[in-house]
Parts: C-alpha cells; structure tokens; sequence
C-alpha cells in the first residue's frame, strides 16, 4: 500500500479534483494547469500542489496535468478503479432517493442491494435494485460487498452499524444524525444533512432576517 | 457581531456539540464534562475547550458544562435561536426527501417554500408545503426566507443559484455534484453525497474485495 499516509484531508479533496477534472475532460479538454483545477474546485493551486506531492508529480512545466492520466491515477489511490458495490439499510425517503440517485454512478458506486424493516416494502423494486428484509443483511457475507449506506432512523443507527460490521462490511456512510461506533478497522463517515444547513445561518449577519419585508404566509 | 472571528472549523464543529448537548439532555442529563461531551461527539475534549474558548468558558470545574446553557448559548451563536425559513429548489427525489426529513426541525430549520420546473409537479403539496413553479423564486424577495436549499442537476445548479442571490438569498445548500459561485456575501455549502461515498473505499485495504467469496448475482 504504497499511499496509506495520504492525510484525510487531502483524502477528502481527491475526489474534488476528481469531479473537476472529468468536468474538464467533459468539455473536451486534455491537459489543465493546476491554476485552473484549482479555480474550479475552490482551492489554492499551491494545495493541490501539497495534495499531489503525496503520491508523485504529474504536472509538467508549462502544459499542465494530463487530466485523463490524473483522474486515473486518482481514482486508483481512491481504489475507485473498479466497481464498488454498496448496500443500502433502510428505504424511507432519503433511502429511496438514494437508490435512485446518479451521482453514486459517477465514481463506480453501485448499489446493489437495499433492505427495511418494514414488511410492506420488502419485495418492491427501486431502481432496478429489490428490496430485502433487514434479516438477509446476514447474507452480505456472501456476496462481493464491503460498503454500505445507512439511511435508517436514529435509533437504529448503532444496532445496523454493528450487524453491518458483523457481516464484514469495511466502509459506512451514516446518514442517521448520530454518531455511531464501530471498530477501527470499519470507516465510518457520517454525514448529518440538517447539521450541514444548521451551519448556514451563522454566516448570515444579524438583522437581514428581520430587515426583509417580512410578508407571514 | 461578538461571534464573528470563530474560525470555520469550530462553525462546523459547533451543531455537533448542539446535537450531542441534545442527546444528553434528552436522556435527563443536566450537565456533561468536556470529556464525556468529547467522547460523545469524537472529538478530543482540548478541542472543545479550545473551539468554546472563542466565546467564553462555560464549564465548572468538577461539575462540567450545563447542558441547557450551553446548547442555548452554541444556538445563538449560529443564529439558530429563532425559527430560520428556507426555500428548497429542485423537488425530485432527493427534493422530495429532503421536504419530509424530519431532521430540520431539531435546528429551527424549516421549509416554508419549494419550487419545481416540471409543471406537472406544481401545486402538489408534499409535507405541507405547495409546490410552486420556478419562476416564482421572485416572489422570496417579499418572503422573510434567506436561506436556500437547491436540489437541482448539475446544469442548472449555477443559474438557480445566481437567481437566489438576486432575490437576496443569503446561504445556500448545494446538493448538486458541482461547484457553484455567488458573491462573498452568500455564504455556499455545497454537500456531494457521491463524494462522500467515494472516499469510502480508500480505507479498504486492496484485495478485501476480492478475498470475498465473490457470488456474482
């Protein structure tokens, strides 16, 4: 594992440049200045220089990144070069908006398999994908499936995150608004949507709430 | 503006603590030590005395933080001591399930408005909120809703948020996969829920896929 001391943070921006520069591949482009990639991702250049000495140089002089060569290289370090498949525990809203959401295509995430509790969905058909009931979680084991997505209530956060880690699973994304344990061998990110929006209104000077011409509905 | 030079790392930090102090309390507690609040949230607890340390102390020794206090005092420090109204652009699935989650609520957080382009899916109302057509993004100026939720594609996702800063929004939550500019004055979070994803299989160490007992279905 040539590349295990690549620092989170730099981990969490690899697919940042990823997305600008398939972006950029899109537009018909070959090579980008690190200049440009780092306008688009909303970075300094001299960042995406740090980022990049982890794991080699791929810049030349005056021409720039190879941008096919460099989201190659990236989604290798990423282990994003082959099909990820990803598991999908609870179906209510945001569930089934994620089992129909494209985004997850973009990196070779598939979702594959997708279970509730409850016994009125299991059966239905989202997106290609059938959903089981929560007990054939066990199954994972056998099948080719290290990543899954937790979009059940709070409560059962902490109860699906320990089956999953039982069954073998090594990556979660935890979209319960709670932080929820797991051995260090398991990586968990959780990402509490509400508390991405509590952040916002800080940001906005006091006053501007109640300047605005306040029409209640 | 007291609050005004917490850095952004402590702002993302702060609705973390919000939730745990929540959790707390929830479960009877009247005050918490930094360690266990700490432990709670993930983080170590010199973090918390530093992150609180740019807006006073409000531990006792021996005794820890009062709960109630300092959730209220972390709830007007990011201006979530009062109700905040936001608008939600773009309303398919993961629109739709945004409307319905119910996690806003613990942040003061409402949807009051959703606007649509299909006009198949105008005047419906899901969550007790009608949908409108696109074009009456105008009406927000006479609204007292600053804050934006924009769950649009990616090609739209950069003229529906110049339409929201025209009409005077002032933070926006991005969920599409794209970086999107507004002037500095509109504080932008943009949340790539494929991103997140994606940086999951980085910390699977190579070759567990494969050591799977791999049934192809």
């Amino acid at each position: 594992m040539r590349y295990h001391r690549i620092p989170d943070e730099t981990v969490r921006r690899l697919p940042i440049y990823l997305r600008g520069l398939m972006f950029s591949s899109d537009q018909g482009q070959d090579h980008i200045s690190s200049q440009s990639l780092a306008e688009f991702v909303g970075v300094h250049s001299w960042q995406i220089r740090k980022d990049f000495s982890y794991f080699g140089d791929f810049g030349t002089p005056g021409v720039g990144y190879h941008i096919h060569k460099l989201a190659r290289e990236i989604k290798k370090i990423l282990r994003l070069d082959t099909i990820r498949r990803a598991a999908l525990v609870g179906v209510g809203d945001l569930g089934s908006a994620l089992l129909t959401y494209p985004g997850f295509a973009t990196y070779g995430l598939d979702i594959v398999a997708a279970f509730d509790v409850n016994p009125k969905k299991v059966g239905r058909v989202v997106s290609g994908v059938e959903i089981e009931q929560a007990e054939r979680i066990d199954t994972l084991k056998q099948r080719d499936i290290n990543l899954a997505i937790v979009a059940v209530p709070r409560a059962a956060a902490q109860p699906t995150v320990d089956k999953l880690v039982e069954v073998g699973i090594k990556g979660v994304l935890n979209f319960a608004p709670c932080k929820v344990e797991a051995p260090k061998r398991v990586k968990v990110i959780t990402l509490d949507i509400a508390m991405e929006l509590a952040r916002l209104p800080y940001y906005i000077p006091t006053g501007q709430a109640e300047k605005g011409r306040s029409v209640q509905e």
